[in-house]
């Protein structure tokens, strides 16, 4: 039996992780919101660091090792934004760090973990490969494993944007957002506005990569699921604890399509006047899809993350 | 003889204007920071009402208006973001607009001006026209025009983004920049920064548009010039008053190529996570041409706007 991830370890993560991360704002337009028909508030995570909320996981993960441990060093896998953030992480505390990615990621991607100074081990591109590839970097140099998001460690970090958020908006919210992948970011989000809040925690999720709907709607978690969307950061499959906070604190999970995952990228483009991945477009999608439920509410959504290749934009 | 705009107009300005404008952060990025060399801070006039800088100057124009004149109506000539902020601004007192557009403009735009309730007048797109069906509207209706840049109620109001971004970074700066179209933002940037800090200031012009640098260089304001430039918010000829203020306050005016220009563009767009304009740019542009005078200095800069066509991007 697992612990539980508690408000009050998130607000230790805070505190751990506070010195290294950007406190991001909040981001509005009242434009956007007549559009919309209600009030919108965009935690910026975007302007983090590594250009994701994932800096706050991986940043809580390194800082809450023992300096032993830290000394043979980390490991993960990733083809997004975990691998940064950890590399990142690691070399605030001088530990080594090595990901496993896929040999077909993109060269950009391959050269940010690179450039925070990670190992970088190239496998094929299956889950089982990549897996293999960790297991066998473990048993060779003692590395701890530090998972992307079924990881205590990890949701207690990647719950720190809703702490700052909440503190941030001045007024009580009605509905707190945030896109499901791994469910890192909305098991965190959903502990922590559940526990000090009245907001209602609504996920969002592609249709084209509802596991977590389906397992949420169902009652047991899919560990197997193919996903195909654009909103690349969401193709995870939720986690086990992740699962868990979700079915806990979670009020609900919308879905939305694809076309309009675009449509809403594009008007926080033009309305924010913000670069945002498509996976942050998801929330205000699943709003645009299934607006009336959200009518003259107070809405908060974490904008998960700016790192898009400008040279392949969806429009 | 004209008056000159002075401090305390940009201060009074700041006053009358700030319950209606956005006070726009300070971004940063220390991975920028490291690449080009130097500390930089944006004032990030992107986020403001209309998404640019001239809500400022159009603001306060309104602003200091009288009933009686605000009844009749105002006028200016605008292909860009200076009707819109006219538009804008005029709603707020409910005075009735008028903004003459050249006949080839984007629709979009045109869109952007109506939807802030103004009355718009196409006419053919030359100087000449506009001007003449300026002169007609004010004859016929008594308008009030309110030039987009030569004018003191603008370069006053244009002042007040340097207002708060000497206010909002907490350590002296060394140089102060901003682009230079028809310098109303410049003209109130360097009467403020000069008259109260002891930064440099230095404007930044495309090679393309160098009407501003040919009249520094030579001591005398060039009233023709054909530019060519991708920094289409930059396509203006320096106005009379705002090149007065220039020759009295700037310390230089520095060029960029084009090819810069989008480089420069594409360098904020990734590592600030900001939607700019490609006027936006040119600051930043001229200090990679020529990188030397910046090594290790704290410079401060003026991001212009975010009105850009997503379908029509430099890369």
């Amino acid at each position: 039996m697992t612990m539980k991830v508690t408000v009050k370890d998130i607000q230790q993560a805070h505190a751990r992780i506070a010195p290294h991360i950007h406190r991001t704002p909040i981001l509005q337009s009242s434009a956007l919101n007549k559009i919309i028909g209600c009030e919108l508030f965009f935690k910026a995570e975007n302007f983090q660091k590594i250009g994701a909320f994932k800096a706050r996981g991986g940043c809580n993960a390194i800082f809450s090792m023992d300096q032993a441990s830290l000394q043979k060093g980390v490991v993960t896998h990733s083809s997004g934004n975990h691998g940064a953030a950890l590399a990142w992480a690691a070399a605030l505390r001088g530990a080594p760090c090595t990901v496993v990615m896929p040999d077909n990621a993109p060269l950009v991607k391959i050269a940010a973990v690179k450039g925070y100074g990670a190992n970088i081990l190239l496998c094929e591109p299956t889950m089982a490969a990549r897996e293999q590839a960790v297991a066998t970097a473990i048993s060779e140099h003692g590395f701890t494993l530090v998972h992307p998001f079924d990881n205590d460690v990890i949701i207690a970090g990647q719950g720190t944007a809703a702490l700052e958020m909440l503190e941030q908006i001045d007024q009580p919210v009605d509905i707190v957002m945030a896109p499901i992948g791994g469910g890192g970011l909305l098991g965190g989000t959903s502990i922590y506005a559940k526990g000090m809040s009245d907001a209602q925690v609504i996920g969002a999720e592609p249709e084209g990569a509802k596991d977590a709907w389906l397992g949420f709607k169902n009652g047991e978690r899919l560990a197997e699921y193919s996903p195909n969307t654009i909103a690349d950061g969401l193709r995870a499959t939720v986690g086990v604890r992740n699962f868990a906070a979700i079915i806990d604190n979670v009020d609900d999970i919308l879905l939305c399509s694809e076309a309009r995952i675009v449509e809403a990228m594009r008007l926080i483009w033009t309305r924010l006047k913000v670069i945002i991945e498509p996976s942050c477009a998801v929330p205000l999608a699943a709003i645009m899809d299934q607006p009336e439920q959200f009518q003259g509410k107070r809405v908060a959504i974490i904008l998960t993350g700016g790192n898009v290749d400008l040279d392949a934009l969806p429009w």
